[in-house]
């Protein structure tokens, strides 16, 4: 088992989760109840138990899977489930899933009876490298992301890599995506070693250098004034692309599809507003393109993209505000860049 | 003016928000929103803005008054005005209102991407001793008060006597009501003093007195893990009776009202579970009967009420605790009680 200290709360990488048995065993909490969506229920439930020696004193309340399911009235609905089955403010919640379940229960968690304690088990690469780490908990409203949250840093977090062989290929390339980005905007040699790795069998010890990197980052600023703004590199576009898909598209993009397009785009941003060079964005669009499959940003969901953009939570006095790459592996933020620059570089992407 | 400094805010006593003034003119903030109701915005916002030499730099949020509008729907409601308005996380909200503006603005301000400042401006005698210290932010969720919530310190909170002169007298005496409370759990000769003044015209030497005791409680006790729980003194009976009244009647209690009822009754308790004398319990009764009207608890009423104290946020593993007093001036806390006498304490209230 190895421990990474986290600001204020533990994070374990292990195969037994013997440190969250010892807390249960501690009569700390007086109810315990494990967060799950219908999948996580069905597939990850049984290894965590078994994995706790069978453990069974806990209530279970199960959500739906998706990212649509994010929101404020299945956030309503359990907080009166907690109420109903008598949730008090030493009961301890889990959550057992990926990061809808992680983001919506840690919200939960946060606000019910102002605060009670919850753990995080992270049970999707995309979940174990991002949400596991920082504290942000958070709910979509409209299909803007994460637009009410808190930022509050669970109990522990157990990375189980045991989890991820039940994942399909698609998962775990959504994950995958974070990984690169760690590497992007941080670690160059990190970056190429992903490179030349297989994303359909990640690595723990490339997973457990992803989460270094981005809890590196959270402890130097947890509340995102600045250095953190670097974790979003990609993001202010995938976000408003993700949104867009979510709402329109039948089969919608992954997160990681979505950032991956993002990266792209803001690589070529970076190449105009940064110092990124044309050879590097070359590579990084090379390398995306090679393991997401290429999607089109239709010309008339422009102006839709855009509206997302500017309620993204970075910007300030009405700025679109984007974390560039400086160099591979160095990332910078707060960038204005100009309303034209921004829809050429979705016409790049449209253009590889 | 007078200062102090609470658990990591400051709360200002005085005529001319000078300490405001200069915050609004330093361009901290990207934009200021005003979150007031139907009768702050009518009655209180003219004096406010008089005070700031006419400002008029805000975006005003309107709510309707009312402790059952409390609720989530109206935080829907106002976190969609705020991504309306373009409210980023450099936002400022100014809540001007009594205790619902103060406990909501708060929620809504401590989630709404994350977190963005706040300052409370409470207008009312209850907010100005109660709502305004102490961090706590929360929202009503089916008639259980508070049961969604953060614990998350405003900026500042400014204490200006002058809003009070808008004041109907129920509304004075509702607040009063928490004064008391705070001469009964922790300080006697601050209890007979308040006895020999007119709750009409609170003095500001009072507030002032009242304001300090919850500090000092509050930032030994931020989270409420211990002491922080004798403010709760007369709120477990007097929640449960407050949110029946809400639900049932045609002219419901004020919180003031309920909590009056509740101090009696929880003295009634602590005469039988603790150490409080006869002749106390007769004094406090007699004089909150001197005060507020008599209420009816009605018997049918008592499963309903029982029911919503084993909701009440400090119950632990099952069991209704209670704040209860050792002698007038003095309170301790975590206390068990049977059913018997709970339900005895009520039948002692009607049989005044």
């Amino acid at each position: 088992m190895e421990t990474l200290t986290s600001a204020g709360h533990s994070l374990y990488f292990e195969s037994n989760l013997d440190a969250l048995k010892t807390l249960l065993e501690s009569n700390k909490y007086s109810k315990v109840f494990v967060l799950a969506d219908e999948h996580t229920s069905e597939i990850c439930l049984p290894l965590f138990q078994s994995l706790l020696d069978d453990f069974s004193e806990f209530d279970l309340i199960e959500t739906s899977a998706g990212e649509e399911n994010k929101n404020i009235d299945f956030c309503i609905g359990i907080w009166k489930t907690l109420l109903d089955f008598e949730a008090d403010r030493k009961s301890l919640m889990i959550n057992l899933g990926g990061g809808v379940i992680t983001d919506m229960g840690g919200f939960i968690a946060s606000t019910y009876k102002r605060g009670i304690d919850f753990i995080n088990v992270p049970t999707t690469l995309l979940s174990q490298v991002d949400a596991s780490v920082g504290g942000k908990t958070g709910i979509d409203i409209d299909n803007v992301k994460n637009m009410v949250g808190t930022f509050t840093l669970p109990q522990m977090v157990f990375i189980e890599t045991a989890f991820l062989k039940t994942l399909p290929e698609r998962e775990l390339l959504s994950g995958f995506a974070e990984m690169i980005k760690h590497g992007l905007i941080y670690d160059k040699p990190y970056y190429e070693k992903l490179k030349a790795s297989n994303y359909l069998i990640p690595a723990a010890e490339d997973i457990y250098r992803s989460v270094e990197i981005k809890n590196e980052v959270v402890t130097i600023d947890p509340h995102e004034k600045n250095l953190r703004k670097i974790l979003n590199f990609g993001h202010t576009i995938g976000h408003a692309v993700e949104g867009y898909s979510l709402a329109n598209d039948e089969n919608p993009l992954t997160h990681g599809e979505a950032i991956a397009i993002g990266f792209i785009c803001e690589a070529a941003l970076s190449i105009k507003n940064s110092t990124l060079t044309k050879e590097e964005l070359n590579d990084i669009s090379g390398y995306i393109l090679s393991l997401y499959p290429k999607y089109h940003i239709k010309k008339e969901s422009f102006d839709t993209l855009f509206e997302l953009m500017q309620s993204d939570k970075k910007n300030e006095d009405g700025n679109i505000l984007f974390s560039l790459l400086e160099k591979t592996g160095k990332c910078t933020f707060n960038c204005r860049v100009s309303t034209a620059n921004i829809l050429s570089s979705l016409d790049y992407y449209n253009s590889l």
